[in-house]
């Protein structure tokens, strides 16, 4: 290597590597050490480039704690988390998703037609949906749906202190064929953090920082594959500028308002649901494991 | 982008960047989201391998202190600092090199024929040498070489509370010809910092994390361009393997062992040289600013 030149380098990487301990790991970041060059090559990227590239890696260490991580907000903001899930997602599947930073364990249990609105601000949604098989089409017996979503406000209980504890947040058991619905009131569009070093990078690319609203949905049923993913809403206004690419057409949820009297009459809000609510038809596809 | 696919991401990076304030930094943000990009997709990357690597970034930034870097220390190990270094030496010049994080400002000057060795440990060497037109190959006037190197043991003057202050750390003024002597001491080879989430991907590689020994120059010039390169010793055992590969042939310095009485005259340690002394013979290329 001591004739190492930009033709030969990715190849001298690779040759550094051939006492690596697993065949996997080695053709990842060979794989990477590839791209990175021709990154490099691509565009001459000059010294004081290079270094305002480290100084934004050093500064999102800095500004990152347990509860933010800036390293997942730029892979989130390169499109990098959304490519990792859709070369994931099984065919036929619903598209999967970025865990995000607002999740917490332990959400409460909620029955097929519980409630999470509780009378709070913001405009009453019921969501009704079937979990089902993505080969066959039919419904999958003891699916699990751990949700999550923000408040009328704009915000995560995590994030607000006028909330309490795990409010909409829940673990939601499906009825035998699959089948649910809820109440809840609708999410609201809100904007990664941007006072940080992905920040910069959206201010100097000129972009925005918004996220259309959504459901967090974790789908989990016995012989199935695990599913992380988020469902938006078809009116969203930022659905065609998601600042961290995660719309995918099968995760946009039609929605239409109908009189409360026409919502499921399971729901455990029926008789307090007032006369107009939007209502949302959302269908998860997982495939077997 | 409601749509987006593996196949439109990038394409989509780029049309977000549409309203770039500075055309350069949309070049480059979009190319690495390409090559980015291109590797997600050459290597299917799994959730695990994604937040893996997030993970070591985050632990990255969790090591790293103003002392040490440890994501300058990932772009050394993946070889990008070197690339940008080839990318940027101009042609016929010397090749450059990075900073590394030894450098100090404010290095103690030293005259034409000044000495570090000081009778420290470690075999006596003369490093005599001229600094030239990259162009024309006449000699340049007005040099100067900001250098330094670490001691016998492996330790450059800040690693170790032992040395004084600055130790082999220098500012030396060359002849009105480009021409320059002094006498040291032989530098040694070592190891990059192993303990934190590089050192880990050097050991999953089966890499070592050795680099040769080298001598730090900067080199400046009226009329130059500013020069930062390394210079390697022929007979080094870590030549072909330096962890960061740094090592270009013309930075390969050819050696001799040459008795003390044949060394330049003017030396300021002439007198005190042992009586066989190692003799380097270094050629710097400056390019026209």
């Amino acid at each position: 290597m001591r004739d190492v030149t930009p033709e030969t380098l990715t190849q001298a990487f690779a040759d550094y590597a051939a006492k690596a301990g697993d065949a996997r790991t080695k053709e990842v970041l060979c794989s990477l050490a590839k791209h990175l060059h021709a990154f490099v090559r691509e565009t001459r990227l000059t010294h004081a480039e290079w270094m305002a590239g480290l100084m934004a890696l050093t500064r999102a260490g800095e500004i990152s704690t347990p509860e933010r991580n800036e390293f997942i907000l730029f892979s989130d903001l390169f499109g990098v988390s959304a490519l990792v899930d859709m070369v994931n997602t099984p065919p036929g599947a619903t598209s999967c998703s970025n865990l995000g930073p607002f999740h917490q364990r332990g959400a409460p249990p909620l029955p097929d037609g519980g409630d999470l609105w509780k009378g709070q601000p913001g405009e009453v949604m019921v969501v009704a949906g079937r979990v089902l098989d993505a080969g066959t089409g039919q419904g999958v017996a003891g699916a699990t749906l751990d949700m999550w979503q923000n408040a009328d406000n704009g915000f995560y209980a995590a994030q607000d202190a006028a909330q309490p504890a795990k409010n909409y947040h829940a673990l939601l058991t499906c009825a035998p064929d699959g089948s649910f619905a809820f109440s809840t009131t609708r999410m609201q569009p809100y904007t990664v953090p941007y006072d940080g070093p992905a920040g910069d990078m959206l201010r100097a690319l000129g972009r925005d920082a918004w996220r259309p609203a959504h459901l967090h949905v974790i789908a989990e049923a016995p012989g199935y594959r695990h599913l992380v993913t988020e469902l938006f809403l078809a009116d969203d206004p930022y659905l065609d500028r998601d600042a961290v690419f995660g719309v995918r057409s099968d995760l946009v949820v039609p929605l239409r308002r109908i009189p409360g009297a026409s919502a499921p009459r399971h729901l455990q809000a029926f008789e307090r649901l007032p006369g107009t609510v939007l209502h949302a038809e959302l269908v998860i596809r997982m495939a077997r494991a």
